[in-house]
């Protein structure tokens, strides 16, 4: 197909954001848009530039016969406060709170431009950690674990608290279960991680640790090992038990008689030296 | 942000790429990127020219006072096709057939790309049926309810098996399980679905229709009404006992002792005439 250089800016900008971390060779599209690579160079030098400006992200050119150009997408400091803030006063809302002193946040993390968005943001945080998987627990976890892995593009995992027959062989561990402090089990399908993956832990809520701690256990029976925790928020009394995790939001007070949330932002907003 | 032309239309591109089916005015471009919205209007006519030629989608303009541009996905016929042809030998492969007569399909439904390209078929399918909301039941079904929501842009909402207590009230209806031939119970949280949805029913695998057609019966309890009902795989024994769905691939038959599955492509790539 032949494309004016416009049009051909329009249609590579396109491929790249649909195929981030992925290194495409330039005679690709040389090939697919009948031009010179040369033409095709310049193309991605005005659309590195304007990722840039834009905080889109970055393009890295690798040089060399297998080389090529590669997308890794990013978001501005200014942008995550942003959708950070909106996403705090929301949480904040007091007819989320249900009985229990939960939280409902179903609506928030089934709604596809605030997943993009938080999914943006966790991915960001982890963009040098050579992360080869997500994993997540079923059911809230999922589609966050799902927004993450598309930024990355790479597959996730999802535990599962039952045994499903349409998982094959499993493997499992046991765990303490914070909402009924009762030793519990969780599955992972055998096939579904292959050895020695990096891989980052994306929950909902950190509350006591305790699905969170049973996931980090997993990963040593599948001769693998964690990059890093990411939650959507943290129950500041009982996040302390998990090693080392960020999170976009921090519930620090939950009243239930007055129907009141507290919510500050998460651990990933501060400074390292800040981080407890 | 001051920006060349070819730069701007690289921004306006991701914008709406990232922003499916929602009007944009003009003018928030033109203000964001201090340009005359003339000059706006002519970045809007070459992006369009590319998207149409290169199948990435269409590009409607709404005049008026309260007008702007809304971008529609869509996908051509010829790469439909290559996708549900490569999943096709994909989902054919001997080494997942389970105990059972089940099919292991996690990893492809836990893949981003492939998700995003089902995603894309499926959304493209129900373009113009004008959906709310998309509808599954966890915990296979959320991934690949999710992509087709990110297409569609619009709020996916799970059906559950159990009762959990961060979902705050459900509603519950009776289905038969396929797997045991038991009347069990499905949970939808009160909030998740506002009256009047038209809703998309999307599941992995329909096999005796059970899970799908509780469903259905959900939507009454929610004053919603069908749209539709998209799956990944049918398995077309089992399958006629849902009214209308449109499938993306077809299992015909499992030897269990062969170790053989025969996949066809689904209904979704014969004419309307010939489905049945």
């Amino acid at each position: 197909m032949k494309l004016r250089r416009s049009e051909r800016m329009v249609v590579i900008s396109n491929y790249l954001i649909n195929h981030p971390y992925e290194l495409t060779s330039l005679n690709t599209f040389a090939e697919k848009y009948e031009s010179a690579k040369s033409s095709i160079s310049e193309d991605i030098a005005i659309i590195k530039k304007a990722f840039e400006e834009s905080s889109i992200g970055q393009i890295e050119t690798v040089t060399g016969a297998s080389g090529g150009v590669v997308f890794t997408p990013s978001i501005s400091e200014e942008e995550s406060l942003a959708i950070a803030e909106d996403l705090r006063v929301k949480i904040a809302e007091s007819n989320r709170i249900l009985p229990g002193g939960y939280i409902y946040s179903s609506d928030l993390l089934s709604t596809p431009h605030i997943l993009k968005d938080v999914g943006r943001i966790i991915a960001n945080a982890f963009k040098n950690e050579n992360i080869d998987a997500v994993m997540t627990v079923a059911t809230k976890g999922v589609p966050l674990a799902n927004a993450v892995a598309n930024v990355l593009n790479v597959p996730f995992v999802i535990v599962r608290r039952d045994l499903k027959i349409t998982e094959g062989s499993t493997v499992s561990v046991n765990y303490v279960s914070g909402s009924s402090d009762r030793i519990e089990k969780m599955f992972l399908s055998k096939r579904s991680l292959p050895a020695g993956s990096r891989v980052l832990i994306v929950d909902d809520f950190l509350k006591n640790g305790g699905t969170i701690n049973g996931m980090i256990s997993l990963l040593s029976e599948f001769d693998s090992s964690l990059a890093g925790v990411a939650v959507f928020a943290e129950n500041q009394k009982g996040a302390r038990s998990v090693a080392n995790y960020k999170s976009l939001l921090a519930v620090t007070d939950i009243d239930v008689k007055e129907g009141k949330v507290k919510v500050a932002l998460g651990n990933m907003f501060y400074n390292d030296e800040q981080v407890k």
